[in-house]
């Protein structure tokens, strides 16, 4: 590892408030080391590089010229922040990103005053600093200065940053959107917003720009003077008048070099002291500026894992199963070659979501609509009107964006899309914010649903092709981040019997129904049990909707008692399996029913097994609930 | 009630094919005919009849150049489709509108080919119709032909609709966007887009538009041709060159007056003919047209009773009790007038959310955001994040836009933005798309927030008390569509302790917990037992989270039979009951616990009343549960 880089300047500042004291020209050198710092810190942890480097001299001009934490920050998503971070007191816990008990890779409340508002889901900063500035206009009790939200070009294809500005041009409070336009957010940049932002740009020389800067006292509010029109239409240099921001009612400046503090730093220090409205600053940049590794990814360096930071190599950890994600999309690029009514559509996930294969394959039927779950999930259920197989591959904690969508389009018309869902469960590094919890309970409760969980990576391969079989209703298919257990692989999935658990164990005493890839680990736990002679009979539900009525009974008439396991919060799977067991009065007579779910608490980031123990549903947790259920037993029949 | 009118026209027409042979005048006649049978027909049924009159041309029109079911018409939130219905063969049951058994209120793919996408929720029809083009464009099993949206300009203020514009101008599709411009979709029009709209049919005369659409057959595709440039330019008549549709990708046309047959069909023609892209076509309308009472009364005549069709008058069911919305309101407004750092927030719903007065009073502190949950939710947490007290009125069905910004936004940061929930549960004549069947489900999983559920319009007042005192967390508390149960109110709600429930009759043998308005009906079922010589324990929860564990316990211990009932889907209250059940053993020595819920299928609309009765939750059916716990209870005590 080489020697951490050299930081005088950045040495010197402890928080916000330093930057103050320093000229225009240590503002320069201290992007450049923040850069450095940035490069070093992610080198040592992986996490989000290209989107903080791609940033960093708009974090450093932003602090120069508002005043943290009194001046409200938002960072859009969040995974830019790493540089913010730095400057406003964390430096010293930098290299802890994403680790247990260390940072957050997103802005976190908890963790500064200067993260006013967490993120992580994208497109929710506009929505966030109207808040603060109505807030601060109606003498809000915490003391508010200005609010500044910066949003990707990416963020800017959600309904909800739209929904956002048509308020804030509504109700015209002085608010700062800064639009930082790398035509790159995850996927390659999707929908007409980002031909509209690329068309802005086109024309628009820098140069000019940076001279009307420089003389930018004039040109605010624009609506009102008309030099400052002038020097916006020079700025611009666009065929059409009005952009479509104005038509919103937001103030438009721009387009400025994101890299030149020359730049930066005026155009700033001009809307901060002329803004009387919402004012929107559109700032170019290159995402991964600065470092070429990262400049020359095709993701621009989105997510990476520990690297050398000479020769940008990522060290992962090597793998002995294939990822769930890429058996989805390789199964799913099977059934397409042999059924055209089979499409994909992602919500600006394609790598992500393993829609990539299909893409490439078969790119006139696999739709990428941008950040847009809400259009993405009744788009879906239209092609499924048409008698299309449409596959809507959204992570869990995303769909949540289009839950009314998933209840209204889908389940009450009864329309067969199919929910490929990824990052089900616990997930890791990205923390609580992209925990996959509740998919069981929001979607099993929904009439006509049915509802899968794969156990292992075998498993998703048949409740893939179940899924493209299945022209009855919705359908949805759960599964974790990260690789599969390492079973082997068929030929091709087989269609699964709708409603219809397996046996995987046969035992006494105490049954495990489990749904899910908690399988393993209570497969673990029964072996461990076996040494003190303890045999639990063990079950894979695979559908949590339909029950597998016989299954369950069967299994509560045979046992003393029964351990539901799922990876989902309360309200899903055990619930389902409770409500079935009260209505058939097998509670009447006595069953030792306990039911393991996600707990009722936020669990911060760690590796998914560590988070999994946090949650109280590894092995030995399982172990230990089949051992205490039995003591009860023996207790009692002592007794 | 006067004479049905004479419509010789109509009478000719018993599907859309019938209009091809008839020539423009003939469907002007038609188009007054049709008026005068909506007029009439909801004058029998109530239900929403400003929206069908003012697109009565539009409708005709669309049936006359359009050949629907193979061209796929979607009527967004679908509460303006009635003339639709009685052009496409439902004539004979459209006096049947909202009934129970009858025709929804809204389209419904079940009731008729010619409703290819249900609707009902807001803002769905650009994102449907997609669906039906890329689905035609790759051969889709069932038959594509055009897809045409009609949305409203309200529901242009939905994220969801400008994720469908940002995709659909992205992929290039041939697809018609009617943009029905009446500027009242239910509440008077927000949002800088509305604003928009405003500004550009401002300036520009109809008559021209008339004089330009007859030589139409030139001015499509606009890109491409200098005459359709010079042709809109002329009709636009407006001061900037470009329109937010065309800077996302959609060819616009209009503004067009949409009650003048000489305009609207040689336009829609001319589109139908020449499009071979996205386009929208900008129809201003008149909300209620041709029928004085509804263009005079203030909301246009949105949501009507039945009706004497001379006078206008409605003929509203004589009122006992206050509504519950109106209860939340006045409770509301009086705990403003003494807290600043109360906030009222509604998604376009003041009056449905009893935010009415509050607009009134304080209307510095009262928001209406647009048809847009999403941005109102994460708004308020940002206004609890700076101290104040948000409420943030949404109903049930429609918080499901927000959840994931429920989740991401206010629980994970634990911020008290306070959740009053109106029409919980069944809602009637709206059926089953309204339904607040989940919301106690999709929030009670969520860690650190504390869910309420009123009982009747006292305890209403004392959780609105409540949910302004607790700035621990996020609160909410759902209450139901309609009159309260005609409990005298107190002068002021009192705060009530968390967590903690109400015994309100005491008894033995069954206990019977209750969450919500089922309480009456539980106490009806208590009434009808005590003839049978039997007592049950009748609880009030109050609370879904946190649990009274201590009176469930105690419940559970002092009983042999506990049944919870909820207006709620599987996965809400009786889960979480479940689920503290099992984790304290309670279930290991037997307890006859039932779960009464909302059932795991679809009600359409009839009252409420008849709804709950095939719910399997009314009176009867609780004083039937009991007796069937107990039934079996006897037997096994004979046994």
């Amino acid at each position: 590892m080489p020697d951490r880089p050299k930081t005088p300047t950045l040495d010197r500042v402890a928080s916000p408030a330093d930057l103050k004291a320093l000229g225009d020209d240590d503002l320069s050198s201290l992007a450049d080391e923040l850069r450095a710092e940035t490069i070093s810190a992610v080198s040592e942890t992986g996490g989000h590089l290209g989107a903080g480097l791609g940033v960093v001299e708009l974090t450093v001009a932003i602090h120069a010229v508002f005043d943290t934490p009194r001046d409200k920050l938002i960072w859009d998503v969040g995974h830019q922040c790493y540089p913010h971070k730095i400057l406003t007191g964390r430096r010293d816990r930098i290299r802890t990103l994403r680790q247990k008990d260390g940072l957050s890779g997103f802005t976190k409340r908890s963790e500064s005053s200067h993260d006013p508002f967490g993120a992580a889901h994208s497109s929710t900063s506009i929505s966030a600093a109207l808040g603060f500035a109505v807030a601060r206009d109606l003498g809000a009790p915490e003391g508010v200065g200005d609010a500044i939200a910066v949003i990707g070009d990416g963020a800017m294809s959600a309904g909800m940053a739209y929904e956002a500005m048509n308020n804030a041009g509504h109700l015209g409070k002085r608010l700062f959107v800064i639009l930082n336009d790398n035509e790159m957010s995850i996927a390659p940049p999707t929908g007409a917003m980002s031909s509209y932002l690329s068309r802005l740009y086109a024309g628009a020389p820098f140069q000019e720009l940076k001279a009307a800067a420089k003389g930018a006292v004039s040109f605010l509010p624009p609506r009102f003077q008309e030099g400052a029109r002038r020097a916006k239409e020079m700025i611009k240099g666009m065929t059409f008048g009005g952009t479509l921001f104005e038509e919103l009612g937001l103030s438009y400046v721009g387009p400025i070099d994101g890299h030149d503090m020359e730049s930066l730093l005026p155009v700033l220090r001009a809307v901060k002291a002329r803004a009387d409205g919402p004012v929107l600053i559109h700032v170019v940049t290159r995402k991964g500026k600065g470092y070429a590794p990262a400049e020359d990814a095709a993701d621009k360096g989105h997510g990476v894992s520990k690297f050398d930071v000479v020769t940008g190599e990522q060290k992962k950890a090597p793998s002995n199963a294939p990822s769930y994600t890429s058996v989805f999309g390789g199964t799913l690029v099977d059934l397409a070659a042999r059924d055209e009514r089979i499409v994909g559509v992602t919500a600006a996930m394609p790598d992500g979501t393993g829609l990539t294969k299909m893409l490439e394959r078969f790119p006139a039927r696999t739709f990428d609509v941008g950040i847009a779950e809400q259009h993405g999930v009744t788009f879906c259920a239209a092609l499924a009107a048409a008698g299309m197989r449409p596959f809507c591959a959204i992570y869990s904690t995303f769909l949540q964006r289009g839950y009314d969508q998933v209840v209204h389009d889908v389940a009450l018309q009864g329309l067969p899309v199919r929910f490929p869902i990824d990052r089900a469960g616990l997930v890791g590094a990205d923390g609580a914010t992209h925990a996959g919890a509740y998919d069981i309970a929001y979607l099993a409760n929904l009439p006509g649903f049915t509802v899968m969980a794969a156990a292992d990576e075998a498993e998703l391969m048949h409740m893939t092709v179940t899924a493209a079989a299945h022209d009855e209703g919705p359908i949805s298919f759960r599964f974790p981040r990260g690789e599969g257990v390492g079973v082997e692989l068929p030929e091709r999935g087989e269609i699964l019997p709708i409603g219809k658990g397996r046996i995987v164990r046969e035992g006494s005493g105490v049954a495990i129904l489990s749904l899910g890839t908690r399988l393993s680990h209570a497969e673990a736990a029964c072996e461990a049990l076996a040494a003190r002679g303890i045999a639990p009979t063990l079950a894979d539900a695979r559908f949590a909707k339909p029950l597998d009525r016989e299954l369950i009974l069967d299994l509560a008439a045979r046992h003393d008692a029964l351990i539901t396991v799922e990876e989902g919060a309360v309200g899903g799977f055990g619930s389902h399996v409770a409500q079935l067991l009260a209505e058939e009065g097998v509670f009447d007579g006595g069953l030792r029913f306990r039911m393991m779910t996600l707990p009722d608490r936020i669990i911060d980031q760690a590796s998914p097994a560590d988070m999994y123990a946090l949650a109280g549903l590894s092995a030995d947790d399982i172990e230990r609930q089949v051992l205490d259920v039995l003591d009860v037993a023996s207790l009692r029949g002592r007794a």
